[in-house]
């Protein structure tokens, strides 16, 4: 329902002068008292984004935030803060009592608030009826270089991904660390014509940057950087909860700027920006398919 | 369980230099880019808040705007944009589908946003096992007279509150009218000590308050702005989702105030603040007894 539910609320909300980036982003630019704030907001839900039978609630908590700061280094953006709502199952989860559960979560939260320099600011607690819910509303601001949009990609431009892809549903997709200082140090170093994180999977949020950005795209398969718990590139294309930077640029920038190897966790070219609106997957002999978006569509 | 928690919360989160105003007022205040930003959040449960089975979908997504934008004017700040987050259950209520709840949650935010020129900017929609859950984050930014915290109360305040008490459950729980532009009018035409909107009953607002400040209150019960729909005293001191405002300010610029009757919703002069710590209620005979706070703890 996501897709076409963003698609009529980009039509149906009115414009105004002060939202400088809306609904579509992976977060919202308005100007506030002279100054920018970005801002992303991430819904948890039990049994949709974690599972408290399983889960120990400070990783729950951890996820929570992670995520929020995911698509603020999505946009390149240094956290300023975040708010944190929570819904409490009356009678706690797993064994821990409804108390021990809000402060576990918060708990889990903490070490990533104090690494990213984002405060926990407020927030609002409530028991009720439901299964555990954490909504975090995260703030940020861009650096002097502005931010990164989705929506800038030119035909030429080359497609590079941080880390490795795929498996991260056995692995990672709790306890990953958001890539905040990678964009940041990206965005400082080159020219970024656009960027998202991959929370739903490669082959699904290429095909939105696609379109935002109004090109085509080739992907090599060969060239994935899978992780150790990716089976295959089909996992590389299609895990959701991967947390790693999608971006574009210039080729002769991304030249540059792979030949320094910047980051510790991996940058790796993986295609090309093309014009039109063809998204495709070039096997290892050259031959060009049409890369269908598979992923989580929450 | 919340104020336990929010205890809790203020002890535990570390402090920041960027934070000025953190857990424990009606919003937070944090340093954003050279400007000042003001947020709040709340979340609102099928059940607990509302009941989807009787309210319409509109109503409920205005009163999920319209809750933060009291927090906002409780602050006496202008309202600047909001992000919304859904969990939709699966099936969506009360014969509507969910993409038809979801909507309709949105239209009925819309007019408010404009009234209030507090437009949506972003969000997550998610569809869940849960009850419909609304979270919606507010932001907000300060005049040129700064923000009024519910801390600043003095000894010999007057103590006013906007609007009629009481009986909201039956009557405009889920219509009220944010006092917004009431807030910021006292705000420019007076010097206001300490201010909260009243969402859980008077007595256990005004305790929150005068803890807050380190004071102590006396209401007089026959000063009571009872609104029709209270059935007596007791409904006005104690019945939640008031959403009126309560306001401190030194007792001679409440009369030059109340002189001016400066808002048509009203404003009434309901009691003083003392010293110490003693919350008490006079009635008609003069008598003073321990005002017990007893009103909706969520």
């Amino acid at each position: 329902m996501e897709l076409d539910f963003v698609d009529w609320l980009r039509d149906r909300l009115p414009t105004s002068p002060r939202v400088r980036i809306g609904i579509g982003d992976d977060a919202a630019l308005i100007e506030l008292g002279g100054s920018e704030l970005v801002t992303t907001a991430d819904l948890l839900i039990d049994g949709v984004h974690f599972l408290s039978a399983e889960h120990e609630p400070e990783r729950i908590g951890r996820k929570a935030l992670a995520v929020n700061l995911s698509d603020l280094a999505a946009m390149a953006c240094r956290p300023a803060g975040a708010v944190v709502s929570l819904s409490l199952p009356r009678d706690g989860v797993a064994g821990h009592t409804v108390r021990e559960l809000a402060a576990k979560l918060i708990e889990g939260m903490l070490p990533l608030a104090e690494a990213f320099d984002c405060p926990i600011v407020g927030g609002d607690t409530n028991v009720g009826p439901g299964p555990l819910t954490l909504a975090v509303t995260a703030f940020g601001t861009p650096t002097k270089c502005g931010v990164v949009r989705r929506d800038g990609a030119h035909p030429g431009d080359a497609i590079l991904v941080t880390g490795r892809l795929g498996g991260s549903l056995a692995a990672h997709h709790l306890d990953f660390l958001p890539r905040v200082t990678e964009a940041l140090q990206l965005h400082a170093t080159a020219t970024l014509h656009a960027m998202m994180d991959l929370s739903d999977g490669l082959s699904l949020d290429l095909a939105r940057l696609a379109k935002a950005s109004g090109v085509g795209a080739i992907i090599d398969e060969s060239a994935l950087p899978l992780s150790e718990h990716a089976a295959s590139s089909a996992a590389a294309l299609s895990d959701g909860e991967d947390f790693e930077l999608l971006l574009t640029l210039a080729a002769s920038e991304a030249d540059r700027l792979l030949e320094q190897s910047p980051l510790a966790c991996g940058l790796t070219r993986i295609g090309e920006i093309i014009a039109g609106d063809a998204v495709q997957l070039r096997d290892a002999e050259g031959k060009l398919a049409p890369l269908v978006p598979r992923g989580y569509e929450h």
